[in-house]
């Protein structure tokens, strides 16, 4: 449970003050603002504020003076239109701003997407909370033998227990030592910005995290994939739920052309084109290598 | 007149439908939404939506879970405090979104800056209009003698009535030979991608175009400053009238420490110190160039 | 012809100086220094600078100390898996920098690629040269009727000298008029900054412009594709000569994955496979839209 | 000692291996690339590649045809001028690539500089090295009662010797574990992606980093700051005696108008008025925060 009772209350008290606006409203994430969605033990990702909606990607792409006049159908085929040829400057007439609670292992991977405005929760200026992420024992996979980045078995039984165990005291003893380091009030302690040089990667960091929507596709796109490692998919599928309500058109055609489409090479649209006029293509005769041989028949076999 | 009844119609009835919405909402900025702001001859500035204010700044700044419960005058020494030490994201988490009509050589520079989204009237897909900016005798400024990207003198009498001719004249043939290379509708015309060409960089294009609070300050810094060039810098002051609405703290200190401040180098700090100190300093014993002796004496003088 | 003899003058100067250098070279892209590619009537691209060179791409996804012991099928290998994941920031290890002299309507869709660096040729500071693209006749063409960005048949006969009667005359016309108000020497002449609006969207200017090879790719991507305008096609077509050379295993890599691949949504999956698996697929029975439909057959068919 | 006989013989190797080329080269920064800068404990900086030198500035800010004939004084001047005047794009034309090692807790910081290239060595693909930063004991600072993210006086003794205790039983443990959940070859151990967090921040990464110059002085201007942390700050200070040799010109402008200068608000620069006009003014009289005034008689003082 991420929250205390005086951060719900702060919620609850921010979910209760109306405004009046002139601006684009989308009803669909207004239901989302403020409230916290957990992830991971400790996690949570909220949405603190947006920009826009589908009607604004529309506005944008026709650079009209009003929002338009034409019927919802209209609306749908031009997003669905843009998505498919990669007009990418519609889409980042939408923005969003995220409160985002995480693992500082998820954090180092997840701040490489560039095209952001961070603000973390600094550990040079204040003490960090004593929350870190232990794995649900679900979830504590093997290293796999065939994927050099990927999961393999879950571990089981004595060897799970040693593993839990070993990041279960590490991080209580680590957190031990930094508060130790850091002194009590009154005695002169180690600098927060030394200190904190002791605490794992699994401790929890926070930040406030804004992008366009094109670059939160981008991102979804990545970090929702099933190579994604677990710990940021899960960040990236909470995340995806909230953008579906807030606008579900361009979240349609995002589903149906990235998520869900294929990228086949020019090697392997030669290879649908023999299959489609009935040749029997082998991995042998497809001029492709085993490697993309494997993932082209992932995709259309 | 920018305007036509149909567009004044069209900002009426956005203006008239009010939404709830649970976000962070700065009344300073919504008396402004969707209004144009007439600039030059026939640009406008029309903000069409933001997220944020100043307390948005703040609560970035401190990463915490609600909007914060300090008095507002700290919140005012936090948001100067950021600003004179160059803290730059917490600024980046406002946003606006501006609708702008241009002429094409404002539009040049103004895409130089490169942190925004934009979205471009096309003239590969539409027809431009007849639109073009002529400027005002009292901006018919001669070339400045002493600096290579400056303006000198207003011209006077017949010289300046002969720049007004040709102005006017050479963009009403442009766009007459633009409209007949087109063709009329069931004639074969030139493709409108090729038939733009012959128009010159004084016709009016129109954008939507976002950009972060940090960014659009250090537009402002650049485009409001009295060395840039007078039809780009109307355009920075009519926005910085909305920015000054939008978040009055962060825009007072804006111009305390970055519009109405000075940057002196290692040799002018020193120059004012012995100044300080009682010495007379001439340029000759300044160790200073004659160009920056006189920027310098420029700011103390 | 672009070039002055005191530009091939200069240009032989910088072939003849060569220098010792311990950085990475890339044979390839050392005969293409300097060397002005003519585009267009007027214009031209010649490669200034780079870094790295396809071993520079293995080295950063490596993150080795040293430039790696394996063969080159490895590196190969290596560059195409990158390329087919899209695993952009080994790309991103590579610069370079590019002198182009292009048309301003050419100039204003290359700057909305942001992520470059770029400094043009002032108008403010200098005066333009009367230069001005005129298309040659077989690049004349109409409007299509089918598509609102696209061109149609070559324009012939009477209707076609017109049109290159006017480009001609119009851009003389607006550049006697610049050169008459920018006034001549002793004269009092409008400033430089105003006088440049005169002129029309085909003439010339020019600019450095540097970027590294993911962004590049992207650009060609974009620019070389048959969707493209003409005029920008041609220099994107140029530019990819210059990488193909450069980067050999990159280029290769980028036209089997990228320029020659095909992307496909999830229904034009599902139509595939159903195809595969003998079934008579039209686009009523397909859930594509008639666009998408075509689309797809366009690619598989 | 940073570097294995290995990893020096490869440096020695790639030093050894000298090519022709017949682009700009920068005599000064060729002697620094390879070679590995020790920088903390275990860190290190190398330069090992670059773009452009201070001719390739001047080159841009002109967009000539060639190198330029002005003299070397002209040369100084402009680029001189160029950074009194904040015009970055010049700047932009050069461009450098550093391998660096270096902790986790420096990585993040650094890698807020978004507007870089980076590769990072993968600790989801690879094990991570038994190296750890212990800080040196004159570097092991108390937290400073009067800034709340600056360092107070050196710890000293037994408290010195319980924190040093601490980080390296603590490091030492955690990799022993780390180790463990990774398990031996032939055992199903952890996935390397999972095991990794349990590791703290002061363990060693390294990456290849490559920006322009621009950017990189704005990097400069905030990380060799006396207010940096001093473990980022010795990164700064390495990378800094590079960037002196490679772009001499540009580096003492940075260093006159940027790290040595200083910026005076509005409210400041009426201050030196008052005071060069002989009032004797306080903080009380001067308009100006006591926060404000320190640091402005901090400047002037």
């Amino acid at each position: 449970m991420p929250l205390t009772p005086e951060q719900q209350a702060e919620i609850d008290a921010q979910r209760s003050a109306t405004s009046q606006t002139l601006r684009a409203t989308a009803p669909g994430i207004e239901a989302h603002l403020y409230q916290a969605k957990p992830v991971l033990d400790h996690g949570l990702v909220r949405a603190i504020d947006y920009m826009g909606d589908d009607a604004a990607i529309v506005q944008a792409a026709r650079v009209s003076y009003g929002r338009g006049t034409k019927a919802v159908s209209n609306d749908e085929g031009l997003i669905r239109y843009l998505m498919r040829h990669w007009h990418s400057t519609p889409f980042e007439m939408c923005e969003i701003k995220l409160h985002v609670k995480l693992p500082v292992f998820v954090a180092r991977q997840w701040i490489r997407h560039r095209t952001a405005n961070v603000n973390e929760y600094s550990a040079r200026y204040s003490v960090l909370d004593r929350e870190f992420y232990i794995p649900a024992p679900e979830h504590l996979a093997a290293q796999s033998q065939q994927n050099n980045q990927g999961r393999g078995d879950v571990l089981e039984g004595e060897e799970a227990q040693r593993v839990l165990d070993i990041l279960r005291d590490d991080s209580n003893r680590a957190y031990d030592h930094y508060e130790e380091m850091l002194g009590t009030d009154g005695q002169q302690g180690l600098a927060r910005e030394l200190a904190r040089m002791n605490l794992p990667a699994n401790i929890y960091t926070q930040w406030y995290w804004k992008t366009d929507l094109h670059n939160l596709f981008h991102f979804l796109r990545l970090r929702a994939d099933p190579h994604a490692q677990y710990e940021i998919r899960v960040y990236a599928d909470a995340i995806a739920q909230i953008v579906k309500d807030w606008v579900p058109l361009a979240y349609t055609a995002f589903e149906d052309y990235r998520m869900g489409g294929a990228h086949l090479s020019r090697g392997a649209v030669e290879v649908v084109k023999r299959m489609l006029a009935g040749e029997q293509v082998t991995q042998e005769t497809s001029g492709l290598s085993k490697r993309e041989w494997a993932e082209v028949m992932g995709v259309i076999g």
